[in-house]
């Protein structure tokens, strides 16, 4: 199965395109949970289990379980682990914005789909598709490329001009007519940018596109499903992580995060119908 | 002390420009090492011991650990916790090319700076420099830009022309004169593109430049001393990891790379004086 197919049979089942993303920052999880042995994962599998049946992925950011080494990366398993033994039909995004030359990516790979067995991963486009190769190899999983990100300082360089065109749109063009031959190939387009989502989607047809930034980072629901619904009213990956994670600090944490999730996901869905 | 500072102090001490890159492949180390408890940290610390009068700096790439998950960063984390030990004169830096948005870079900042305690990192520069201020504020610290990146096909976006110009060097530009108010960051330029290089050193000055690519990835060491030195004939960190890690096989494969290190190193010293 591929990573399209398995996002579409969730999609349908839970009737969601919400992804919540899973970064746990220690201080900011519930007292009672601080001091534990493996909070980030007792934190992950609470939120898990109240939220399973209104998302579509589950997309855990490499950065919060690094932040404490040896002892994250097995956190950070660990909840691989409970998703594919409790969730099996949903795919886990790991979202780690690799890029190395090819022979170094390997390392990547071992990491992201034989150890993790994570369905898909982020990576960034600075060092054209001859360098990720092996990633694109493997048909199965799906690769998302960085396209226009989501931070307030990232025209830097996405929007500088290449006859007229915007650099990102040139990495989603790229992307989508010379590297996804094997149908592998997704883009991640930041909500906080409804305009350039547009123009990407113009570029890329159908192709779906992880969008994060709603939330804390100021994207809106509104203008980025006007902005960035394919063809379908589909062909977006909605990721929202702290306001979801964070919405309740108490022992009912889980139960707050699953009323802003599904709260989410219904706002969502009045966009696609 | 600043990472510049640590750096032509072990420069000067060694008489070498020469970074050994600390990849470890599980299959490539000699038979003898393989089914060991740790073996990518027995081998590094094998490669370190016979080497450490003969570099300028230690570079590990963080995806050949990653590679084995959890074990992988603990034994990576061996390797630097051993090089500050034994060599604290020699700056460590982490290859690991990440590269998020500022809220999430935090987590990186924390695996490399406060759990492995190295003294530098490299970024992908796609995101902008608002997105690396929380890496840029780290004084002390070395931020290594990818530029122009040692691969084949580096050329896709990086050498996008922007009116005339190529991307490369306008990210060179932006990293010296905006990015660097801490005179903390650096860029990285493939030893396989010398032209490319020359144009980069014009840029910006005497700034130092980690150049991989030397060896299996076919880069030259007479082509790249001659684009790459600086006024002071230097600003130079030439990284070698394949051709000196496995120079040899057997039970004296440390002693090969110290053969193979004490060669490069003098052959680089040639062009210096």
């Amino acid at each position: 199965m591929t990573f399209q197919q398995k996002l579409d049979a969730i999609i349908e089942k839970n009737n969601s395109l919400l992804c919540v993303g899973l970064d746990p920052v220690l201080e900011k999880l519930p007292p009672h949970l601080q001091k534990i042995k493996n909070p980030l994962f007792t934190f992950n599998k609470a939120i898990i289990d109240e939220t399973a049946d209104l998302v579509c992925c589950y997309k855990p950011n490499s950065a919060f379980y690094e932040a404490f080494g040896e002892q994250g990366i097995g956190e950070l398993k660990k909840t691989c682990d409970y998703l594919r033994e409790n969730h099996p039909e949903i795919p886990i995004l790991l979202d780690c914005k690799r890029g190395d030359i090819g022979n170094t990516n390997k390392g990547y790979i071992q990491f992201a789909f034989d150890y993790l067995h994570v369905d898909a991963v982020t990576l960034h486009p600075y060092l054209g598709q001859e360098a990720i190769y092996s990633f694109l190899d493997r048909k199965e999983k799906g690769i998302f490329i960085l396209c226009k990100t989501s931070n307030p300082g990232s025209g830097e360089f996405q929007n500088l001009l290449i006859d007229n065109n915007p650099l990102y749109t040139i990495v989603a063009k790229h992307v989508a007519s010379e590297w996804n031959t094997n149908k592998n190939c997704f883009l991640v387009v930041g909500a906080t940018y409804p305009e350039e989502l547009q123009k990407v989607r113009e570029v890329v047809g159908d192709m779906t596109i992880l969008t994060p930034g709603l939330g804390a980072q100021g994207g809106k629901v509104g203008t980025l499903m006007q902005a960035g619904l394919n063809s379908q009213k589909a062909g977006l990956i909605i990721n929202s992580s702290r306001e979801i994670l964070f919405a309740g600090d108490g022992k009912d944490f889980a139960q707050k995060a699953r009323e802003k999730a599904a709260a989410l996901r219904d706002e969502v869905n009045k966009w696609r119908y």
